[in-house]
């Protein structure tokens, strides 16, 4: 039955063929929970066996449980997503190289365009102010049409920006401050108002968890976001499942952009299948939504079609492709976008981390001694084995952590170069490197920490009720 | 390639079946469009005609395009759709019979419980009012858990009626107010809340049509709806446009409903395909989430758990069917429903009427003479062809559709009998029952639309503003 099966594999997609596997997957492991009789259990693996080297032949790719063919589908450039290259979605991301993604390509494949520059040196002229570090050092690297923000800008046409997060648990860590001090230096030097999504019902979509759950975290997580200093009159923090509830305008946006987004679509940019549940399938709507100000009347006093501008790390860009392909079937203008890198895990660059492992990156909750143990103990070294060795060879910058974690927070560019000197030559030995990170967090955590105390329920209840913003468009 | 193809069909389920012929029809219309070469259009023909016959095998039925073998996945009582079986969901009615849909196999199909004699006389005991004729005529013909409903009221415990209309058009014909008129009755028998509502975003997502529009037909709908006579201190009409973005609860219940059906179901129970959009694919979560009293926090006072009776046409049932699957793994009560037949089309009784066909049926902004011609002209006959046959044989109320809107409209029951046996006795002609029609039906339009003409947009907005009801649970 095996071999007969393939005579017409030929004929299907790469999604389909993924789709194969995965059922016979299932039917063989049902056999054998079963207790099926071998004969019957060997013919099912045989054609499981076989169905997966078509999969391989067709895609280029093996097959992995859970993850379909999306960029097969996604990526209509004609090209095909190669054996060894990077996995970036909202909810993976995969590389081999102890460098972390290769972002050079992902641009590629992505097709947005690399802040070069040439775009720096106008965000400085337009702003009047010396660029960010995150834009100085690459780690907000990529763009969509932020130009054409300029432009705009240039000629007193304004802007909001729109950021978010997943409130998945109560503890954030360094990496997801990233966009967040990124969207404050833009608030500031742009002089613009800002919205803030808590995605809390994609949480109890997707996890283990109640909406009151959902919701407590979207909260508690606001005030590690309000720590980071936003301005309380140009900025609105909104949980989804709250704010749903509350506004005219929110749900109108979100019912057009489902209605002008298939499933087929959404299974290629999200690698949704049958099995998922249709609030997955219908969630990215929400996530688009607060890219059009209709979506907030009280806040733009019922102004509409003001631009967007989105900072978020490139992980979440299908959600804004999507919205980017939609926007002009429902007479809104594309969001723009600014796209970091991830932030890395102590153990290394090839993964993003992961709130629920509190040994993958600096928790900010940490105190200064568990800074102290998490990166002499976790913090992936690029420095020799022995003193001699490093001495004389040097340590690698590319795949350390510590000095990863050092372009993030040591705002000093000329330090951050003669570590860099230091490091490479074999002069500054790993111990070394690590002392001057754990004397960077400790400040910089315990001074959040601090903050963060001064935000109480009623502070937070302020940024989270819709109000008329301070603006001028 | 055809016969070979066979091989593995067998182990296909009839929906993966269906999904290949639906594409492999696609593909002979791409190969014709694309004036590929005759062999190559033949082959690709003769494997369409083969998947076809494999379908016809496995289902028992002939694959119709765009209708998904719904039934198949539906019923789960071991059944399968026989060949000349009705076709009924929420967008399709069709039978072949003149009698109409067969109700007594669709009670089977649908696993519902049919209104009987006992039941009947237990709403009669329950309420000390004599039953509706909508109930005594079996109008009113199937139920899910009505004695459960009957059971709490009589120790006391109260419920909530919930009703809905999807607001296709501004005009809306006597037909559409058959559920109406049977809630209104039900909440002044068991003096019970009532909420109503308008799907205005499910016909934005369906038509072609706007947001704005949506809304418009909802609110001009709400008038003809509240012109029935319902009890302003104990309705609230809501449009989903309009209050989903006014409510703390609704969405709640919404999203949590979403998480618990996955598009398999919805593709099972609905027919959606992988090219519907991901509006549609979520809907069903909007209809379910009034069944649930937490949706409704200013209606209710914040009180939960408050057990549901629905009144509805029997093709909105798939809606509950999964409401009801899903309701207890979110700690909700189960709605109770009570399924009334279709109201028939002027032209007979095989098809659902249309809004859009003026002639279909007697519209609610009709002129007495409108409605007179219409009868005359449109009104399927039972008769016999000549005046001599009709003496000699009589006619057939059964399939006459001038006697079934009697039996709709027409409240004295011993005058009705009178006319089924002069008719069917030959002793009364057509064209003398059409005209008990027309002067049953020219009243009863005319003072609807005199006490439409009182509901002023103030008197709307009155209903449609959420606010606490009058009740006691």
């Amino acid at each position: 039955m095996a071999d007969s099966l393939n005579c017409d594999l030929k004929t299907l997609s790469p999604l389909q063929l993924f789709e194969r596997v995965t059922e016979q997957g299932e039917k063989v492991r049902a056999l054998k929970a079963g207790k099926a009789p071998k004969d019957e259990i060997d013919a099912a693996v045989r054609m499981l066996l076989s169905l997966k080297l078509s999969y391989k032949t067709t895609t280029g790719q093996d097959y992995r449980a859970g993850l379909p063919p999306k960029d097969l589908v996604l990526i209509n450039n004609g090209t095909t997503k190669e054996e060894d290259e990077d996995l970036v979605d909202p909810w993976n991301v995969q590389t081999s190289n102890a460098k972390g993604v290769d972002y050079d390509k992902l641009i590629v494949r992505f097709g947005s365009s690399k802040i070069d520059t040439d775009l720096i040196n106008r965000i400085e002229r337009a702003t009047g102010q010396k660029p960010h570090h995150f834009l100085r050092r690459g780690i907000f690297f990529s763009h969509r049409d932020m130009d054409q923000i300029l432009d705009a800008y240039e000629n007193k046409k304004s802007f909001y920006l729109y950021t978010g997060r997943g409130p998945s648990s109560q503890a954030m860590h360094v990496g997801h401050l990233i966009p967040f001090m990124f969207t404050k230096w833009l608030q500031e030097v742009f002089d613009v108002p800002l919205v803030i999504q808590l995605t809390d019902d994609e949480k109890y979509l997707w996890k283990d968890m109640t909406v009151e759950k959902a919701y407590e975290y979207a909260k508690e997580n606001a005030k590690d976001i309000i720590a980071c200093g936003f301005d309380i009159n140009k900025t609105f923090i909104f949980s989804d499942l709250d704010y749903l509830g509350a506004s005219p305008g929110f749900y109108k946006n979100i019912v057009k952009v489902q209605k002008h987004v298939t499933f087929n679509q959404v299974k290629g940019i999200f690698g949704f299948t049958d099995s998922d549940c249709i609030g997955k399938i219908s969630f990215p709507a929400i996530q688009a939504a607060p890219s059009f100000s209709s979506s907030f009347p009280q806040i733009f006093n019922g102004k509409e079609n003001i631009q967007c501008l989105i900072p978020c790390a490139i992980d979440q860009d299908p959600y804004f492709r999507m919205t980017r392909d939609v926007a002009p079937r429902i007479g809104q203008p594309k969001p723009a976008l600014l796209h970091s890198v991830f932030f890395p895990a102590l153990q290394g660059a090839q993964t993003k981390m992961s709130a629920s492992d509190p040994n993958s990156s600096i928790f900010l909750t940490d105190t200064p001694k568990q800074i102290k143990t998490k990166i002499n103990k976790h913090a992936f070294s690029g420095g020799r084995d022995t003193i001699e060795e490093h001495r004389k060879y040097g340590g690698n910058c590319d795949v350390d952590v510590s000095f990863m974690y050092l372009t993030f927070f040591l705002e000093d560019d000329d330090r951050l170069e003669q570590l860099k000197q230091a490091y490479t030559s074999g002069e500054l030995l790993t111990g070394e490197l690590k002392k001057v990170l754990i004397e960077t967090m400790q400040p910089l955590i315990a001074a959040h920490q601090e903050r963060r105390k001064q935000v109480t329920d009623e502070v937070v209840k302020q940024f989270m009720t819709p109000r008329k913003l301070a603006f001028e468009f």
